[in-house]
């Protein structure tokens, strides 16, 4: 991994001086990158890489992003937000644990669907990398996430609607299916993501095994 | 990644004719192999990673193992091959179909706690590559391994003992715990893999929400 920066750089390429066809040209740019960091890595991924992808030289590319950081900004960081914000967006509109378990399950699964280079450049790459100021902040933006559903959890916990499990490995649990579903779940196969976690979450709540009150007990679609 | 074959390097390397020393730097260079293969992937470990590590010459590696196919027999294919062989023996003893999914998802977490390089050696290795025969006989070795969870499922469904789902979706299901829980868990940590298993595979079984029937059944230890 490299990450330069040039003096050259202009101080105001994000300062909406820009004009419409470089607008136009940071979307792309943006977009390559999402897509790289999503298939290979964020470290893996050179500004090279991107240059080349979008057929500019380096030079052309440091106009926009003067170093990998500016993208991490950019896309990483975006991309976690986004996750935290649509999510939370979801559960908030839902009283009971369940459901908001239900709602949180459901919209990450959704964001897979829609927005899966985002996830996967997100995921990929909280984790990669120096311990910076901006890794940290990918951190924090995963934390919460993932707080978010252990708390739905502890209040399902509270209220007897769950049984008394440990929440951290509640989350873990159910956190699981999600990130393991990113890793095989393919665009355009026989079911969405959102299909999957639909029979994931049921299989969750209410278990493998049969009994009378798990067998009447469907999620609300 | 490379793979080379030296002409140089002696047929019989692996006749039983090395000597007992020989057979300790074997064992030495597997054992540096599994763990590079663990922590870096198959497709990024070289043959001079393997040699630099065990600080021998690469002429000297080529001696055991002549290429990476070689590493991909004695490392990769090897460790798959126990993982379905410890599991299988673990499930056989076992009759309902419960205690067989138990049995299995044990079995595999205490393969993750005792032999964690070989889990992952084998993990990261049969999606790597070109689908050489090497490959094909890993993702057969890997599909042996889940259709066994899977037939346990399809028992328990068929006798009613659990919830008439997807068998394939459930199965996918248990290994997204086992699989997420290799990438996080760390040895030495306050719970071993078995112990987290425990506690994943009781949610799966009998389900997080509360029902007089889940709250009494706990698997048996």
């Amino acid at each position: 991994m490299t990450t330069r920066r040039v003096k050259t750089a202009p101080e105001n390429a994000h300062s909406g001086e820009a004009s419409a066809p470089q607008d136009n040209r940071e979307t792309q740019l943006l977009l390559i990158a999402r897509q790289l960091f999503a298939s290979k890595g964020f470290d893996r991924t050179s500004l090279r890489d991107i240059a080349d992808e979008a057929k500019i030289t380096k030079a052309a590319l440091y106009y926009y992003f003067p170093n990998k950081d500016a993208l991490y900004e950019r896309v990483v960081l975006e991309s976690l937000e986004t996750l935290v914000r649509v999510v939370s967006a979801a559960v908030e509109q839902h009283q009971s644990p369940t459901d908001r378990v239900l709602a949180y399950m459901r919209a990450s699964a959704d964001f897979l669907d829609e927005r899966r280079d985002q996830w996967l450049a997100g995921s990929n790459a909280f984790r990669q990398g120096p311990q910076n100021e901006q890794r940290l902040k990918a951190v924090k933006l995963r934390d919460t996430y993932e707080k978010l559903l252990r708390q739905c959890i502890m209040d399902g916990i509270v209220t007897g609607e769950f049984r008394p499990v440990d929440a951290g490995m509640a989350g873990r649990f159910l956190l699981s299916t999600l990130n393991h579903l990113s890793r095989w779940h393919k665009p355009g196969g026989r079911l969405t993501a959102h299909e999957v976690m639909e029979q994931f979450v049921n299989m969750a709540l209410f278990g493998l095994v049969a009994t009378p009150a798990a067998n009447n007990r469907v999620p609300k679609a």
